[in-house]
């Protein structure tokens, strides 16, 4: 299995897709791939227009995208995707449109078969078992909140160690302490912005400048970086 | 109908309850009364040590409560209430035990007939149509969304202006703007903290020192303070 797991999609003052850029390419390979997009969790802008913003970003790097909402099947087009990439946005709106096309099974299949699977935001929250520790705001119910299950563990991305001063609302490690008291058998990543996991050959690890912070019910939250062997989370 | 609903519970640097203490001895009025406490909202603490806290600042404000933990019919201790107080935490384990336990209809027939209702964080929260505006990790699936639709609009507590320096995810306006896109005949309030809106006679006003950010999908975000009449709101 393939996968490139990436916190966010832009750093402050940085382009689109742009620390991820080179990883993307690198990690498709060499031969040209034309990737299937899955552009569902767009909310305020048009599908159209996702597909605009990677497709360049794509093709800077040596490769390409086409939206599944150009094909009447969805499902055959992913049974016949060379790679598929999930963009972010709103998680719930994502997973609502990934299960109302029945695409949960046949992107999962797809991507234990061997294709690349990239995920950004949402897109690496739906490479979850679920997309329970997704931060976003649940502007419509899906049907289930189980998600790719494509790794055993959940991935919190975007992950900020503070609030903005004076706020006192939870801070994100708090909310994932809720979360593991309901889950105890769950480890949660917190994935820092401008950091990716990145899985093969029953491996992970962790590309980027910020540590990841590891949580499990009854453990001190572990900080894991470049240099660490992340692939336990895979057992 | 009698609302008070509290965007958080602590301000920064200050006591538990300690904006909106004064204000909730005046909302139940000069009576000592014993109201029904929510604590489900509590994960990562218990039901008792959350009943002992809030019962220490309404006994300060002349008031007491018991919670509904002790009821072997949570539904029948509703209906005997005086006064319904819902404590703050997570929104998702909220409305997943109060619907677990059968308690939508009753607090919402009960708050109808007239008694008052205190809420604050996840508890003004449930007091919305939905709970479609938390902020909260989805760490369990409830039933529905559903909640006490005790007014018409949404309530979106904590609300906050800006993220953390150099932090790039989306805004609380970003994803209250996906919000509308996907619910357009909604209203949705963003209640900053420190401050609260009081219900009573059909009339709404916000109480404290910022105003509230009111959203509606094709208007543009409106700011409303002490000195409006939120009442459009109730409509």
């Amino acid at each position: 299995m393939k996968l490139l797991l990436i916190s966010n999609s832009t750093n402050p003052g940085e382009p689109y897709l742009g620390y991820s850029q080179a990883m993307i390419g690198e990690f498709l390979g060499k031969k040209h791939i034309k990737t299937l997009f899955i552009p569902y969790a767009a909310v305020t802008f048009s599908w159209d227009d996702y597909e605009l913003k990677v497709r360049e970003k794509f093709r800077e790097a040596g490769h390409d995208v086409i939206s599944i909402h150009h094909f009447t099947d969805p499902a055959e087009a992913v049974r016949k995707a060379q790679a598929i990439v999930v963009g972010g946005g709103n998680t719930w709106m994502l997973i609502k449109m990934i299960r109302d096309n029945k695409l949960v099974g046949p992107v999962r299949e797809k991507v234990l078969s061997g294709i690349p699977y990239i995920g950004w935001s949402a897109g690496s929250n739906v490479a979850c078992p679920t997309i329970r520790t997704t931060n976003d705001m649940p502007v419509i119910r899906p049907s289930s909140f189980r998600a790719f299950n494509l790794i055993p563990f959940q991935i919190n991305p975007h992950y900020l160690d503070a609030n903005p001063e004076g706020h006192a609302g939870e801070t994100r490690e708090q909310r994932i302490e809720e979360f593991i008291e309901v889950n105890p058998d769950l480890w949660v990543a917190g994935l820092r912005e401008g950091t990716m996991f990145h899985v093969e050959d029953g491996k992970m690890r962790l590309i980027g400048p910020r540590k990841a912070r590891i949580f499990k019910k009854g453990h001190e939250p572990i900080e894991l970086g470049e240099a660490d062997d992340l692939s336990f989370l895979l057992k």
